[in-house]
Order: C-alpha cells, then sequence, then structure tokens
C-alpha cells in the first residue's frame, strides 16, 4: 500500500519558482555583506545541547528540537527512578530528554556563532566580521508566516566597539533594499539611552518594564503606555521625568541636544545618567557617520524602540517596509559579552539579522522580483529524431559553455507536446531543427513571444547569443 | 562557570577559508546544472519518519538521526507495556522510539526528492529536471572522510527514459570537471546487462552475488572474483559463461559487439537475455551521443561497476580523479521505479550526485583552488581618524556598488596593527590616506605584493577599480 506522501507541519518544499525568488534575495544580501567585507562560515545542524539550553530562556529550551540519541537509546534504563513521586504513570520528562537526548537543532545563528568564536578564537582575525545564511528550528506552533524551519540571514562583527560599525550595516541594509527596489524605513536606538531613562526617572531596576511598556507606543499610544507603567510600579513622578522623552520631536541632532540635558541632571528629578550620556554620544557618532554616507533611505532615532532586549547593550536596529504590512524585516544590535558564556569575555559584536521569509514576502506583494529570476530555461531545441540531436549536440555544448541555460527535449514525443513543456516552463525561445536545417548546416531559432525567427549557420554561437539577448 | 565550547562528533564548522573553496565547488557545480535547464528545489531538513523509514535498509534505519516529539514527550508513557517480557530492566527501545520520535532527519536526497515529485505532481512539468544541494544526516560511527552531517549535489531528470538524459550527465560531469581543472575517468555499465549476465550463466536469481564480486575485480581480480562466485554457489560451468565477459578487451564497440553475441545465445550456455540485449542497446545509443559531444575526459564502458546496485535499472555511473587517489567522487543511475513507493508507478528518472566533500579535498591536494577564491577582502582603508574616515565614507561606497569587497579598519587601532590584520586576512591592497591626501582631495592606494602605490583623485573610481585588476 502506498504512503500518501507529506511533510511535517510548520515545514515547507519549494519548487523551482519559490527558489528562485529565494535565490535571488541570498545571493543579492550574500554580495553586498562581501563587499562590505564579510566572510562565510557555516556552523552544524546539530549542537550539543549544553550549547542551546538556556540560552533562549525557559520558553526557548521547550521549543528547541532535540534529536534522540544513537543506538537502542530507550532500552536500558531505569524509569522508575523517573516517576514522579506520588504518581503511577507519570515521569519527569525534562530529566528524561536530558538523559536520552545529547543534541538539539539550532535555533538561532548567533549562539552557535558566539561558539564558534570561542571555539575558533586563535585561528580568526578580530575584528570578526562573518555573515552565515543557514535554516534553524523551533518547535513553535506552526501558524501563517511562521515556521518550524526556516532561514536566518546574519551578519556580525565581533571584537570592536567602533560605531563604524553600525554605520556598515545601516549601510547593508541601505544598499541591500536599494538593489530590491524596496522603500524601508530603518529605525535606530541604544539600550544605554533606555538604561539612562529607567536611572534618571529613579527606577534603575525597572529597566526592562518601562522599555517593555514604551516598546509599545506606535501601537496603543501614549496613554496607554503610561498606564502600564503605573500598574508596573513606577510613581507619578517617575512618569514626569519620562513623559518629555516619549512626546520628543524634532530633528536628530535636536533630540539629542535634548536628551543630553535630560540626562545630564535637568530632567524633574535633577538625576545623572553616565550611561544614558555614553548611548548619546553613540547615536551622535552614527548619525555623524550616516550623514557622511549618503543614506538613501529613512533613518530614524526612535527612543521607543526596544527589541531583543535581553542581551543587547548598545544600538538597537529594526528595519521595516514602508509600502507593505509586514512587521519587521530586518533586526539587531549590539551585544558586550556574548561569548562570555562560552569562556571569553569583554568581546563585543554588533550585528543585524535580515528576515528572508518575510523579505520574500514583500518583494512578492510589491512584485519586485526581476522577471529574469523566475524564467530558468531561455532556449528550447526540439527533438526532432536521433539525426537531429546529434546535429544539435555540439551547438548546445558551445550556447551552455557561454552561460546559456538550454534544453533538448529529452525524448521523441509529438511537436504539440514539446510546445506544452517550452510554454509550461515558461521558455522564452524554441529551436525546430530538423531534416532541412541538418542538410543545409543550419540551426533556426525562434522568439516565443515576439514571434520572430531566424535562421543561423550551425557554428554561429555569436549570432544566436545576440539573437538571444 | 563557562563551558568549554565543542560541537557534537561527526559534525564540522566551516570558517571562511573553508567557505570559500566549498562555495566555490557549489557555484560551479550549480551554474553548470543551471546551463543545462536543472532548477533548484529544497525540501525539509525534517521528514516524517514513515517517509524515511525503509527506504535505506535495516542498516540505514539504524542510521536516522530520530527527533524527539514536542512538548513533554516523556511524562505519560506506559513503560511497562514497553518492557522485554522475561527481564527487569530491558526496554523495546525500536517501539518507544516509534512512538516518541515520529520526525527524523533527511539520510539522503533521493527519497525526499521521490516524495517531492509524487507530493506535487500536479504542478510539476515532466520531464522534472530538478537539482538540490543540502545537508544531510546520518548516525554513522564517525571517522576520517566520513561526517554525520555532509552536503549532497544531487541531479536527476524523471519523466523521461530518453538516453539523452544519461548524456547530459555525462556532459555536466564532464564540464564540471574541466572547470575545476581536474582530471577525472566517467565509468559507465548498465544494470540489465548484469542481469543479463546472471541470467546467461543460468543463475538470475544471483545478479546481486555475481555484481558484487565482479565489483571488485578492480581490487581482488580475476581468481578472488571467481572463487567468491563459486562460493555464492555459482558452478563451474556457469563460471565458464561469464569468464569471456571478465576478461573483455578491445573497444567499446567491439565489447558491446562481443557481449551482444554473448547474449544472443552465443555463449558456453546458448542461453538469451532480452535485458542484457535492451542494455546493451543502451549502451549503444549512449555511446553513440558521447561520441557525439566531443567529451574531453576519459569514459570508459566497466562491465564491472555495480554500485548501490538496490534502486538502479539501468545506466549506472561513476567518477574517479585520475591524478588523487580518493575513491568515486560522483556517482549515479537510472532508477525505473522510485516513486512507486510514495504511489506513482512508472516513474523513470536518471541522476547523478557529486561528492562536495571529497571534491573538496581533490581541489585541495591538487592545488586546484583559483587564488581569487581565498582572498575576501581585496582592500583595506587604514583608520587614520574620525575625520579621515568621513572623507574615506563615499569613496569607499562606491567601490563596493561597483563590486570590490573592501572595509575601513573599525577602531582607531595603532597601525602596525592594522597591518597585521591586512596581512593576516591576506588582503592584497592598502590605502593609508591621511590628512595631507584628505587636504588635497586624493586616495591613495598600495598593491601590498608589488610595493607599487599610485594617488588617485578622491572621485576617480574607475582609476582606483584599474589600479586594482
Amino acid at each position: 500500500m502506498a504512503q500518501k506522501p507529506s511533510i511535517p507541519k510548520g515545514t515547507r518544499d519549494f519548487g523551482p519558482a519559490e527558489m528562485a525568488g529565494r535565490n535571488y534575495i541570498f545571493d543579492t544580501i550574500r554580495s553586498v555583506f562581501r563587499t562590505y567585507g564579510y566572510a562565510p562560515i557555516e556552523t552544524p545542524s546539530i549542537e550539543n545541547l549544553n550549547t542551546l539550553l538556556g540560552k533562549y530562556g525557559e520558553e526557548g529550551d521547550k521549543l528547541l528540537f532535540r534529536i534522540l540519541n544513537s543506538g537502542d537509546a530507550f532500552s536500558k534504563i531505569d524509569y522508575d527512578a523517573y516517576r514522579v513521586e506520588g504518581t503511577e504513570n507519570d515521569y519527569n520528562s525534562k530529566a528524561l530528554s536530558l538523559k536520552l537526548c545529547e543534541k538539539g537543532l539550532r535555533y538561532d545563528l548567533t549562539v552557535p556563532f558566539a561558539r564558534f568564536v570561542v571555539q575558533h578564537q586563535n585561528d580568526l582575525v578580530f575584528p570578526f566580521k562573518r555573515y552565515q545564511i543557514q535554516p534553524v528550528w523551533r518547535a513553535d506552533r506552526p501558524q501563517k508566516g511562521r515556521y518550524r524551519e526556516f532561514y536566518q540571514c546574519d551578519v556580525d562583527v565581533i571584537g570592536s566597539t567602533s560605531q563604524l560599525n553600525e554605520l556598515e550595516l545601516v549601510q547593508i541594509v541601505d544598499r541591500v533594499f536599494t538593489l530590491f527596489g524596496v522603500n524601508v524605513c530603518i529605525k535606530i536606538n541604544n539600550r544605554k539611552v533606555l538604561t539612562g531613562m529607567a536611572e534618571i526617572c529613579g527606577f534603575p531596576e525597572k529597566v526592562v518594564d518601562i522599555t517593555v511598556a514604551i516598546d509599545k507606543m506606535d501601537k496603543v499610544g501614549l496613554e496607554a503606555v503610561e498606564s502600564e507603567m503605573m500598574e508596573k510600579g513606577l510613581t507619578a513622578e517617575a512618569i514626569e521625568v519620562l513623559r518629555p522623552i516619549l512626546a520628543l520631536k524634532g530633528s536628530t541632532a535636536q533630540k539629542i541636544e535634548i536628551m543630553r540635558d535630560l540626562m545630564n541632571g535637568k530632567s524633574a528629578s535633577g538625576l545623572v545618567s553616565e550611561t544614558g550620556l555614553k548611548g548619546l554620544d553613540e547615536l551622535e557618532e552614527l548619525f555623524g557617520y550616516i550623514s557622511a554616507a549618503g543614506i538613501l533611505h529613512d533613518v530614524e532615532m526612535d527612543l521607543s524602540l526596544a527589541r531583543g532586549l535581553n542581551y543587547y547593550t548598545g544600538a538597537i536596529f529594526e528595519v521595516k517596509a514602508k509600502d507593505f504590512a509586514i512587521g519587521s524585516i530586518c533586526g539587531g544590535g549590539r551585544y558586550d559579552n556574548l561569548t562570555g558564556i562560552f569562556g571569553l569575555p569583554d568581546m563585543s559584536g554588533v550585528g543585524i539579522s535580515f528576515g528572508a521569509d518575510r523579505i520574500y514576502d514583500v518583494l512578492k506583494g510589491l512584485d519586485k522580483f526581476p522577471s529574469e529570476v523566475t524564467s530558468t530555461t531561455k532556449l528550447l531545441f526540439a527533438n526532432m529524431g536521433a539525426a537531429e540531436v546529434s546535429y544539435l549536440i555540439p551547438v548546445v555544448k558551445s550556447l551552455r559553455e557561454a552561460g546559456i541555460s538550454c534544453e533538448i527535449y529529452p525524448g521523441q514525443a509529438k511537436l504539440k507536446k514539446q510546445f506544452d513543456y517550452a510554454s509550461r516552463k515558461s521558455i522564452p525561445f524554441l529551436s525546430i531543427t530538423g531534416g532541412d536545417e541538418v542538410a543545409s548546416g543550419m540551426v533556426n531559432v525562434k522568439n516565443l513571444s515576439t514571434g520572430e525567427q531566424k535562421t543561423f549557420a550551425k557554428d554561429d554561437v555569436e549570432g544566436i547569443l545576440t539573437f538571444l539577448q
């Protein structure tokens, strides 16, 4: 009995058309990474679980795909020892899975990158600039736009604190979306400024609550943000200190100037935040570079931007498409001690990640895929018989060596069927070279969209190439 | 306490230098596949275990990496029900693993391809020509040159029985290794001829034993092959029939002629094999095409070639490097009913797989990687201070947009340190553009291998590009 074929939920097959679009995205991003001096690395899909566990919070641990140990993993286990006390048939799944599964699938590219840097630190040249385009796996509940296997495209530099790195990431984003023809807005913040805000309002320990609240500014508005902060225990006086920041207007330079005053003891609390001032210096330096760089897209300082708070310590980035509603398509920031957990402290890094799946949806939604991306074969030679095929083989070979994608229809099917093949594959040129052409040493080629047809001498590869342009 | 970072045995990290070599291999192979009209697909790393189980033999089932079901997989299991009868603490691991693991990692690309073709048959255009370059996983005992995660590069056409497909695969191999500059020998056999040999010697049911024996011809010689066949139950008369085949000499055309006589009742047994004759017809047609195609490498009919016998039904291919001993670097063949198990019978396909890891070793061993493959950044701009950096930003931007990989050193480190960075990364050009150049609107660039230095106007991108050639 034949199986009905299927794939696990949350995973996808990519056929030729989707692959063409995805490769266009990856190739474009990769080509830009390369011109900025970033080099590729790859890490194994399978990591030791102790590399992954505890790095993504308790929720993240649950979303790791665990791989069963090899051999008869289940045979010689004393299951009774794992029984939950006082139950008949309930076992400690966490402990059993640690015993039976020592490996797991990569959950993101950042932790494997940190592991890689520490493991190979003696072979690397610092600052180390790497990009990495590989799939990651998460046992999330599958839903629209959320997959259990998806690609991440990460670019990071580690071992340099210069704001020039932040600039380059902004330039990379700018260049990539210029090449894609997609209008984006690049939002920038700095975690140190968020820390400063918590410090000058007198609740330095509530920086997470404060930033989680103001992160919702866009969606819920000022009032709702303020009442959330009240709920989290902030006083009216503290909110009084934050209010002018949340309502900040003007150019980036003006905003930075006002913020510097506030961080410098001129807020309602009179408190000073050295960290906040440092963050403003970084933002000022970065926006100075950005002016010099002639960035084509909108770049905006957004003090309510907080994302991925858990490890960012400096710059925070987020990119959104302006003409297509889909959430953030790029994000990242600076993290000062990512490699510390693997034994290499004080390595500052900054990076950004491109969301390939969402970018695909944006390009498709805005019809921005170049037309040549979707067609694969350029020219089909109809199969008119064994003699014609043998005659054509060297012609086809020369065209292929000149980089043209072409095919001889592999069977001697009816011409109707061969036409159908060309048409369903959107092949734009067709050659029906039969006995007459063979006898006279010619090859004909027809442009299927214009109907124009030309005949060439068998070895006139240049002529055919020109006609195919 | 910091963890000492490590990766699971049998897996690998690839740093920038290895990635450069690997990408060169993949890009070259992919570009050739493309010119032959093959389109890329990708399938999920994770397949349902019932897609994979039973497809690779019992040994293969054991080598599948199984993924633990999500959630508290271990908690509510009645382990006692899985206890091996009469034992205290031994459990049926196979049954438990089927209950607890419904998914597994892809073991090869062929079975997922078959699953893909059947699942998407209504959306595909047949003959369907696809290539697929993705990692596969096997829980093999790790050893030198054998990994638990490795890439396969497969190219297959399905839905056509024409020998033109076989020719194209030979041409693809020929072209790929011409581009690599590696001398190879392409060996070709046909499973039907092997079947014919078993038939005319009177032991059609022993085709596997016979081919396993003669597959060792190269290594152990005629006598050992004959005694192995004796051990497997062949009679002296049967071996008498096979002996002239094993000692066959001459051109391919001569060999085919002799073989046709033998299959046609002119062997010592007088038996006729229709299947064998069909196989010879296919080989003759294929070698006819090969002559017309001007193949540059050695192509040899080898009637002792048997590999992967389990599913091949027609052509069998194997490629070896002539100047580097490493075993087969490419292999494949035709399979007449690969999709049958998923409910789509009578779909004949033929394909070949490139062994990227071995090809890497060959190119490295023979020093065939082009020199430009290993260097990433072409030009480093030393960082002489914030003013110089701001001055350089537009210059660097223009060079990058022209496709040049360049960097500004990201920190204001001592020049010695910046030189070291250029030297350790093998960056061939260096610019030390300081205050004087900024004042005069110039940029200087030095070729670090020749020592030649030139000064350009800031916006003379063309001039710099020419100097970098």
